[in-house]
C-alpha cells in the first residue's frame, strides 16, 4: 500500500483521537491503532501532529475578469497556493456570459482549469442570463455535476428579484443549491455616486457606500424569497450583524438557510479602510464594524454560520492603485486561499474555537452542503486529501512566503500559532514544509450531486 | 351663536360622556353640561345619539388617471360621498408628473379640487421624479402646507430604492412624512406575466400574482430604509400578516413607523377573488387571506395600526370588465369613502372595538400624524366637523343609496348596525339622514405643518 | 356657578388647547372659548399656565406597618403632601390580616382614612390569605367598590404561585384587577443571608441581594400565569430592563398586561446605593442599573408602560438608620407622593416627553385602568380635580418645603423646571403656591367598578 | 484479535460509509476497507446491515423508590432490557437521602448496581439536600467520576429556587453539569387537589393538573438561573412547545442550554390519557398535546434538542391500578429503555430524520455532553459498544418480547421498521436476534469528567 501516517492526532468534525491512517490508490483505506507497517511504500510519523482533512474552499475567483482586469491568481497559481495552505479542493466561480448555456460556460472554463489545477476543483456558476430556454440549461449543468449556482444582487451583471426567484425555483426543482451575493445595488450605486460627487474618494468611502444595512437589507430580501419557495439558500460572505440575526431567525423558523463568512471578516474590522493602504482591503461586501465582527464569531459558536471560505480574488498593487483617487475604481477582492485554514486552525490553537469546529467549517460542511461526498473527513473510503499540522510551529505571514502570483497581501505580518507542514492531495504529497511539490494538471474536476 | 347640539354622547379618541356642543363660526366654542340654549340660531337634540368628530380619510384617489381611464369619483362626487359617510376631510393624492416641481403639481390639482370640494381636503404628493433640483421642491410643498409625500414601490411610476432613500432623507430634513405603497415590483411583474402566459387570467390571479410575501418583502425593505435613517415612515394600506409583524418589531425597537389599513382588508378576505364578480374587488395590494385579516384586527387591538383609510378609487363596471379575460387589464381600486366610518362604527356597535378606538383610527390619529391640528376631535377650538350617529339605525349598503358616481360597489349588501344621521362641515349641515345638503366649493384646502 | 378658570392651556391625555374651564358643585360643567364670566363666584386667570387634571397616584402606603414600624406619612399628612404636589387622588394599599375577610379589611382601614384624607382616596387590598371562603370575599370587596388587589411574590406575607393563580382566576371571574409585586422571594432571602454572612452589610448589598434577574424572573412568572388564564395583570413598580421586554412581548402576543413604574426608577440609578446615605434610597425592588433606567424611558416612549406612581412609603431617618450595619434592617420605602407629578411635568417641560403623555401616565391611564370613571381628564362631567401649573416657575426640592411628616427625602436638591401653583380637589382650592389649604376629612372614598 | 465486523454500513453522528470494524480487548482497533480477516477469533458479516454505536440512555430510574413502591426494573433487568434494545450504557439517577454526603450516595447505589449491571452504567445524583457542608460534597462526587447532578423543581423532595441556584453555582465552579426536572410544584399541587376535590380522578386529570404552561414556566425559570450565572444547564424530558421556544431563544442569545426529550413525547400525544388504560401512560411531565409533539420534532430537526433518553421507570399494572380512582396515586413512569433506539432508528428508516441524527441524539451527544469520552461513536479507540441493525427487519413491540420485568408496556403494538439484531458491549455479544446473552456484573461503572 502507498502510505501510512502513524500516531497522529486525527481530527474530524466531531472527534479527536490518536491513530494511524492508511492510504492506497488515493483513498483512505484504513484507520487504526498500531496498524501493521509492513506493505507500505511510505511511512510518515505524525506523533504530536494533527491529521486533518484538507480544507475545501468553496469560494474562489481564479483568473476572473473584474473591473477591467483579471484576478491575479490563475488556476495554477491559485491551486498551488491552496495546496500550500492545506486546501485540497477549491470551488471556482464560472461567470456565465450573456446568452451562454450553462454547459458551454462549464466547458469554456474547464478547458482553462483542467490543465492547470494542482488540487481538485469544482465549479459554481454565477448566473447572469436565464432568459428563454437558458433557464433550463441549469438542469444540464446539474447533470454534468455542477449543482450549485450563484446570483449577484449587485454589480452590473447582478440579477433582479424576479430572476433570482426563478433561479431559486428552478434550483429547487432540479436539486441545485443557490448561493447569493447580497447587497442592495441601487443603494450602493447611489451612495457611491454621492460620495464621489462630494469628493470623498478614499477607501473609507468604499465602506461608507456599502454600509451595514445595505448588506442586511439584501440578506433579508434573499431569505424572503427562499422562505416563499421553502427552498434552500446559501448566503456567501456574510459580513454584517443584522444579517446574522436574520439567518438565525429564519433557521429557528425551520428554513434551510446556510451562511458562509470569510477570514477577513473574522480578523479585521472596518478600521482597515482608514489605513494608508486601505484600498488593498477593498472587497465587497466590505469588512464591517467591530460589532459585526463579534457577531460573526458568536454565530460560529452557536452554529448559525456553516462554512468559512475565502472569496479569494487578489489583484496586484498597481491595479489596486487605480482607485487611489476614486474608490470605485479599485478592483474588488483580496487574497485568502493560502491563509484560511492556517488562520482558522491558529484560532483553534489559541482556544477561540475547537479544532473540530474548524474542520467542520472549512471541510466537513463545505463537502456536505455542496455534495462532495468523497471529501471532508478523515474517514475510511474518503479521498486521501490530508493535512498534517504542527501545532507548535509558529508562523508569520509575509507575501514572499506565499505561493500565489500576487505582489502583496492583506495578511502581511499576521502571526499564527501552528501551521500545516504537509498536504496530500489524493495521497500525493503536494506540499512539504514551505515547499510546493505538486504539478499543474494533477487536480481533477469534482463531479457533484445534491439530494433533492 | 350658530348651533347647539344638546345631550349627545360625545365620543373622542379617549373619552365618552354626555354633553352639549356649541358651535359658532365653524368652530366648536364650548362643551358643557346643560349649556344655556338661548342665543343659538339652531338647536339640535342629540339625546341617545353619538356626537363624533368627522372622519378624516387620509387615502383617496379622486379623478385619478389610472390604467387608461380616470377613477369614477371626481372631487365633487367624491367629497359628496365622503360627507354622506361622515367623512369631513379627505386627503387626495396628487401624482406628480415627470419633470414637474412639487408646487406646480399642487397648483395643477388644487385648481381642479377647489371649485368642486364639498368637504375640506388636503393633499399628499405621489413622488415620481426627484432628479436634479426637483428633490428640493419638496421643501416648497412643505412650506405650502403639503407636508406628506408618497412613494410607490410598484407600478411603472414606482421609484427605485435609492430614490426612496433620498426622499426619506429629504423629508426628515424638512419635516415631511413619507408614506409608501409597498409591494415588490419585479415580482409582481414576473408573476403577472407568468400567469397570463399560462392562460390564468381570472381575478384570482391578480391575488396570486401579488401574494402575501410580495407585500411583506416590500414592507420589510421600506422599514429597513427608515431604520437606517431613523426617519418616520407611514405604510399605507397594510394588508398582510408578516408586514404587520415587521411593523410591530420595528416599533418595539423604538422606530417611528406608522401603519394604515383599509376597511376592505378588515372585512373581506381573498376568497372574493374567486367570485364571479371578483374583478370588482381588484385593488393593490389585493385583499389577503383570512390569517392576514385576523392579524390586522389583532394589530388594531394592540395599537400597532394607527389609522384606517379607504384607498377610495372606484371604477365603473365597464372599466372593470376590460379585465374580464386578463386580470392585468382591470383598473385597480374600489370604493370606500362613504363606507369607512359607518363600517368601523358598526364594528364598534357590535363590540369588536370601542367607539373611542374608531375615532382614534379614523379621525384623531389621521389628524395628529398628518398635522391637521384643527381637526380630529370634539374639543373646544376645533373645526366643527361633527357627525351625529344613531346607534339604533340599521342600514344595508346598496350602490343606489351611495352618493358617488360609480355604478357598483364591493360593499353591496353589507349590513351595518348604526349609521350617521347628520354631518356638519365647519358647522354647516352637509348631510342629513340620507340626503346630501352641501355644495361644490364649500370645502377648503387644509394647510398642514408637522413638527420636525 | 363656583369657579371659572380662564385662558389656560388645557392639557388632556391627547390634546392641548387654550380655553376656559367652568366648575360647579365640584364638577367640570363647561369648557369653552371665552365663556361668559358672569354668574361665577370666583374667576382665576390661567393665562400662560397649564390646566391639568390632578394626578392619580395609584401606589401609596400610608400609615403602613412595615419592618417593625409604621410608614411616616399617615392618611392626613400623606394626602396633604399629595395635594401640594398636584395629586388629587391616592390609592392606598390595605394589607389584609390573616383570616380577615376583605370587607373587614376595608372597614378597618377606611375608619382610619375617612376622617383624615385631604384628597380623594381609593383602596387596593394586598391579599395575604385566601384560604377557605376568604377567596370569595374578594367579590364582596368588588361590590363595595374596591376592585383591585395586589399579591406580593416577596416578603413573609407573600403568596405562593398557586395562591397567586387562584386570586387571578377569581379576579377574572368577578371583574377585578390584580397587581403584583414581582421579585423572587427564595432568591432574595438566600442572597440576603449570604451577603450578611459575608459581612457585606451596606445599602449596596440591598441592591446586590435583589439583582435585576430576581425581579425579571418574577415578572416573567407572573406574566405566565396571566397568559395561562388570559387574564389581565398589572405589574407594579417595574424597574428592570428584562422585565420591560417581557411585558412588551406579552402585549405583542395580545395579552392585557399593564406596567407601572415610579419616578425613583426613572431618575436615579443603582449608584445611589454606594452613597453614604444609600440606605435612604432602599426600597424594593431596588433602583436598578443605568441600562434599566434607560429601558424604562424607552418603554414609556413606545407605550409599553402605562402608569407612573410613587410607591410612597417614607420612613424617618432614625428608622432608616436601624440598617446602618445591616441592610436587611432598613425599612423599605421612599417618599414620592408630592414629587411625582412635578417631576414628570418637569421632564415634559424639558422635552423628554409630551405634557399629554405625562397626563396619560399619571392621571388618565390610572383612572381608566382602575375604574375611576369620574376622574383623569379635564372634561365636562368629570370631578373638578384640577392643577394649575406654571411652566416658568423653577423649583428645587428640599425636605423642609415638603408637606409630609418625614424628616428627609431622596429628592432633596433635585431641580425642576415648572411647578404646580394651584390644586383643586372637586373644585375646592386645597393648595396655593406652596401653601396647603385643605382639611382632613375633605377627601372621599372613590368607589370603583371595572368592566368585566 | 477478537472480532471483525465486515462490510457493514457504518453510521456515526456525521458519516455513513461501508467498512470493516476490528475489535480487540473491548476496543475498536481499526476501521478499514477490506481489512484482512486473518488473526480474528470471530468474523461477522454485516453486509446490508448498519453498524452503529450502542445507544447511551442518560435517563433511567432503576430500582427506584417512588410513590410507595419501587420501579419494576432493577439494575439487572433494566440493563438486560437495555442491551436487547441496543443501549450499551445507562445512566441511573441516585436519589440522595437527606443528610447524605454525595459519596455515600454513590457508594450506596453502586453496591446495588455493580453486581447486577449487564451493560456499562453511570450515575447522576438527584440532589435533595445541600445544607451546611453537604453542598461541598458535590466536589467529591465529581472527583469520583460522577459529574452530573439533577434538581427536581417538583415532588416533595424538590428544591427551592435558592437551592437550585446554589447547586448551579457549585456545579459551575467544579466542572459539573446540572440537569433539571422542570415543573412548577405549587401549581401541580394546587391543580391536583382541585381536580380530586371536584371528583375528577381519571388519568386525564393527571394531564390537566400539569398543563403545558406549568412545565413551560419552570423551563423559563430554570433557564433564568442558568443565564444569571452564565452556567450550563441540561433540561431533562422537555415535553412542551413553549419550553422548546425558550430553549431556542436562550441558545440564540449564546447560553449553553441543553435539552433532552423522550420517545414517549415524540410518539404519543395527550389523547392517551383519555384511553381506558390511560394510567399506564402516567409519567411526569405528562405527554403533551399534538402541537407540542410537533414542536419537539421541529426542534430536533433544527438542532435545538440535543438528546433523546427514556426516563425509563416502569411500574407493574397492579401498582398503576392504585390510581384507578385517583390519578395522584398512580406511580409516575413508563417503560422505554429497550424501545428508544429501535423507535428512533425506525423513524430514520422511514425518512423522518437521518440515521446520523439518531446516532447523534442517542449516542454521540449523550457521550459528549456527559463526558463519556470512551463511547458514542464507531471510531478507532472507542469502546466496542456496537449495534448491528437490520433495516429490513420489521418488528412489532409486545410486552412479552421485552426483556424487562414489567407486565405491560405503553409501546404495546407499536410497529417498527428495522430492528437491532446484535448488541456488543465492549466487544462481547450480549444480545443476538431476540435473545439476551449477557450476564449480571459484566457492566462497569463509567467514570466521567467534564471540561471546566
Amino acid at each position: 500500500m502507498d502510505l501510512l501516517i502513524k500516531n497522529g492526532i486525527i481530527i474530524t468534525a466531531n472527534e479527536s483521537y490518536i491513530g494511524d491512517v492508511a492510504v492506497d490508490k488515493g483513498k483512505i483505506v484504513a484507520i487504526g491503532k498500531d496498524l501493521s507497517a509492513k506493505d507500505f511504500s511510505e511511512i510518515v510519523d505524525a506523533s504530536g501532529k494533527y491529521v486533518l482533512p484538507g480544507a475545501i474552499d468553496v469560494h474562489t475567483h481564479l483568473a476572473m475578469p473584474f473591473g477591467g482586469t483579471i484576478s491575479a491568481d490563475g488556476y495554477f497559481s491559485g491551486t498551488r497556493a491552496a495546496a500550500c495552505g492545506g486546501t485540497t479542493t477549491v470551488f471556482d466561480f464560472i461567470l456565465q456570459n450573456f446568452n451562454e448555456p450553462m454547459l458551454d460556460a462549464i466547458k469554456r472554463r474547464d478547458e482553462l482549469a483542467a490543465p492547470e489545477a494542482a488540487v481538485d476543483y469544482a465549479f459554481h456558476i454565477g448566473v447572469k442570463d436565464v432568459h428563454g430556454m437558458l433557464l433550463d440549461t441549469i438542469e444540464d449543468a446539474v447533470d454534468a455535476g455542477v449543482c450549485s449556482f450563484k446570483v449577484f444582487m449587485v454589480y452590473d451583471f447582478g440579477v433582479s428579484d424576479d430572476v433570482f426567484f426563478k433561479v431559486l425555483e428552478k434550483a429547487k426543482a432540479c436539486g441545485a443549491l443557490i448561493s447569493v451575493h447580497a447587497e442592495n445595488n441601487d443603494m450602493v450605486t447611489m451612495l457611491t455616486q454621492r460620495y464621489l460627487a462630494e469628493g470623498k474618494t478614499s477607501a473609507w468611502y468604499h465602506y461608507m457606500s456599502r454600509p451595514e444595512f445595505v448588506e442586511a437589507e439584501a440578506d433579508s430580501r434573499a431569505i424572503q424569497w427562499a422562505k416563499a419557495l421553502n427552498s434552500p439558500l446559501y448566503i456567501v460572505h456574510l459580513a454584517n450583524k443584522q444579517g446574522v440575526l436574520e439567518v438565525t431567525k429564519a433557521r429557528d423558523e425551520g428554513y434551510e438557510i446556510y451562511a458562509e463568512t470569510c477570514p477577513q471578516y473574522l480578523h479585521f474590522n472596518s478600521d482597515v479602510y482608514k489605513r494608508e493602504d486601505g484600498r488593498n482591503f477593498v472587497c465587497s461586501p466590505p469588512i464591517k464594524g467591530e460589532e459585526s465582527r463579534q457577531a460573526l464569531w458568536d454565530a460560529i459558536k452557536r452554529g448559525d454560520i456553516d462554512t468559512v471560505a475565502t472569496d479569494h480574488c487578489p489583484f496586484q498593487s498597481y491595479e489596486k492603485d487605480w482607485g487611489k483617487d476614486d474608490f470605485s475604481k479599485i478592483p474588488n477582492g483580496c487574497a485568502g486561499v493560502e491563509n484560511m485554514y492556517p488562520y482558522m486552525l491558529s484560532a483553534a490553537n489559541e482556544g477561540k474555537l475547537s479544532f473540530n469546529k474548524v474542520v467542520e467549517l472549512c471541510s466537513y460542511n463545505p463537502a456536505k452542503i455542496f455534495g462532495c461526498t468523497q471529501k471532508g473527513s478523515i474517514s475510511v473510503g474518503k479521498d486521501a486529501d490530508i493535512v498534517i499540522y504542527d501545532p507548535q510551529k509558529d508562523y508569520t505571514i509575509t507575501c514572499e512566503k506565499m505561493h500565489s502570483d500576487y505582489d502583496h497581501t492583506i495578511w502581511e505580518g499576521v502571526s499564527l500559532h501552528g501551521y500545516p507542514v504537509k498536504t496530500y492531495s489524493r495521497g500525493r504529497l503536494v506540499y512539504d514544509n514551505g515547499e510546493f511539490l505538486g504539478e499543474a494538471g494533477w487536480g481533477k474536476f469534482v463531479k457533484r450531486e445534491l439530494k433533492k
